[in-house]
């Protein structure tokens, strides 16, 4: 696991308790191209201030450093400040240029960084640098996480065989527009800015923004993607570029899904999948509706096929329908037709769909062509626990 | 408790187990000026659908019938058919004219209303009828609710004195905009048609619709005020009208409260105070955005004064703001100031606002002077087993 031309280094800097690991540290031989998404969420951490203006520039970057147990979030001047001093004592430790190190933060809100001990943690790293090191990484950036998040292929190009691998962190506060989540996609494959950009875009409104676990968006969240080139392959026809997307997509699409299925005490991944809507956006309005109604999750949790919760959320989205025409599959099993409950559905089919550990419900509207998938979760007691006890 | 010119009275039917209550029958002696408030579900259940019938044409109502156990809703044409068959039955017990009697139902969405098992119950309702049934009535309507929800007042006049009492149920699914709550209001003070209406929506805009438990919008709710004046007393000036409307808003406001103390699991009752939003509607977004966090809910739950996710939530409320001029107050601790933690807060502080039974959390955006409040609970284990095993 990991990607020619970049080498990882963890260590535990006093940010979390014990000895749990708490820094990540990500170096690219080359300065790569960067492309990135950001959290829509008004108030956005010092990082994602900083990172912004280094990407509108774009900045290549050969450093990476990424803390979890504190955010750095609604720290105004000082936290953006107290960004730009950790690129510079770590430029000096790795000898790279100050504005081409990036940094992202994850954990508790409105604390000020203590920059001075993670900086006195730093000249540690330059000896704990290694190739193999990407699951190491995976494991520092996690907060609430279970587990670890990684992935990677090889993709054959025109140009040769070239790498992407991915690793990511994220639990709750999981919803569309980037929530906590952190993400770093590298390749060693050679694509320019703007490409790697577009990619990263269309890649990401269709993975890591169509998961949602509590519909809670973050200050913080982040999908990195790195392409330093190193081996010398290029995206040099549209068949490469497409390869290149497709495998992006998988890797994207593999943690997006781990991230999921690791939400905070989920026991469940339901995809909700909206058909045949006025348009995209109505259908995307049905479905989170739909994956953020605590009804709904606490009938997934209970293994309920109480689809009356799944109509009552579709009739609240604020979407203008026609409830004599709505149909409402679980998995296979239709529940309801034309609005109402199919005459020769059973209970024990509807409960059947429901005690499986994955499973899908299909709304389609008969209106139109719209159509959008969301993959959620139930609410679980563990969600609960987690949530009420985060701080203690 | 009760309202001269008013009877009521319960009964098992069989629609819930064991021989819990579950038909409530309100009769007024003279037929009642009637105004209500519905849901704005897209899928209205039966009975809302032929209310709603009955209140575009000024149907002065006898008779109000509720049932728990079973919602009549998404159950289509034989859905509104099974009310008119009810209406008609009971028409003929009670001798009031079926136009003039007014059907609510609450409990599972889905399944075929049992008319017959109804209609058979119906004819050992007038010797049940008692001035004094009122409690009795509010016990018949309950669902998940854990305590019937009672209130009276008498108002003087300048035409003399009128009283007004009111009943109502809901526990979950409560949200703005008539969610699973049924409410009745019953005075004998005389007031025509169209002032009646008038004065309901306002009062309900400041009280029902301010409530949130979950932010799931059910199928069925409604508020129904009946006047039928039987105390000969009418709104004879401006000055009665006041009195009316302020008696009406005090039933109500306390009804609404009782919901919400009520909610499913609930341990705490916050407010949710915009102020100095650009305008009502983005202070009412931002209220309903925090109050719905699971994560806010949750950290309520677990008395952790985290305002971080206070902070997300208000991030991604989709509402235009300056991060760099917001204040937020737990109760009159100030734990926010321009956008970032106060100098002088301390954690101590907050965590005493958290461990009370209710409290408020001010969020202050210095943008304008547009103002809500929404009452709402926190997200317990409680809610989250009453939820999932609510049908089993």
């Amino acid at each position: 696991m990991g990607c020619p031309g970049y080498r990882f280094a963890v260590l535990h800097c006093g940010l979390k308790k014990g000895d749990q690991l708490d820094l990540a540290l990500i170096v690219s031989e080359k300065p790569a191209v960067a492309a990135a998404v950001f959290t829509t969420n008004k108030f956005p951490a010092a990082p994602v201030i900083y990172g912004r203006r280094q990407l509108a520039v774009a900045m290549p970057i050969s450093a990476v450093l990424v803390n979890s147990g504190n955010a750095n979030a609604c720290t105004g001047d000082q936290g953006v400040a107290d960004v730009k001093q950790l690129a510079k004592e770590l430029s000096s430790v790795l000898s790279v240029p100050e504005e081409q190190i990036f940094i992202s933060s994850t954990g508790v809100i409105g604390e000020p960084l203590p920059v001075d001990m993670i900086a006195a943690s730093l000249p540690r790293f330059p000896d704990l640098l290694s190739a193999s090191g990407l699951p190491a990484a995976a494991t520092a950036i996690m907060t609430t996480d279970s587990q670890s998040k990684t992935c990677s292929v090889s993709l054959q190009l025109s140009t040769g065989v070239v790498h992407l691998c991915g690793f990511a962190k994220g639990a709750g506060m999981i919803e569309p527009n980037m929530a906590t989540m952190l993400a770093y996609l590298l390749t060693d494959a050679a694509i320019d800015c703007s490409r790697l950009q577009e990619i990263l875009k269309r890649v990401v409104d269709k993975t890591f923004n169509r998961i949602s676990v509590d519909g809670d968006t973050s200050t913080n969240d982040t999908v990195l993607l790195l392409a330093n080139g190193v081996s010398g392959c290029s995206l040099a026809c549209d068949a490469d570029a497409k390869v290149f997307e497709a495998g992006l997509y998988q890797v994207a699409d593999e943690l997006s899904r781990m991230i999921v299925k690791d939400g905070e005490g989920a026991t469940k991944m339901v995809e909700i999948l909206v058909k045949n809507a006025p348009d995209r956006q109505a259908a995307e309005k049905i479905s989170r509706t739909i994956a953020h109604s605590l009804l709904v999750k606490t009938a997934f949790y209970g293994e309920d096929a109480n689809w009356g919760r799944i109509i009552a959320a579709l009739g609240y989205a604020g979407v203008d329908l026609d409830p004599g025409r709505v149909d409402i599959w679980l998995d296979r099993i239709q529940v309801v037709a034309d609005g109402q409950r199919c005459p020769d559905y059973r209970e024990a089919d509807g409960a059947r769909v429901f005690r499986q550990d994955s499973f899908t419900i299909t709304i389609d509207l008969h209106a139109g062509d719209g159509s959008f998938s969301l993959l959620t979760t139930d609410l679980s007691h563990e969600y609960v626990s987690i949530n009420a006890d985060y701080r203690t």
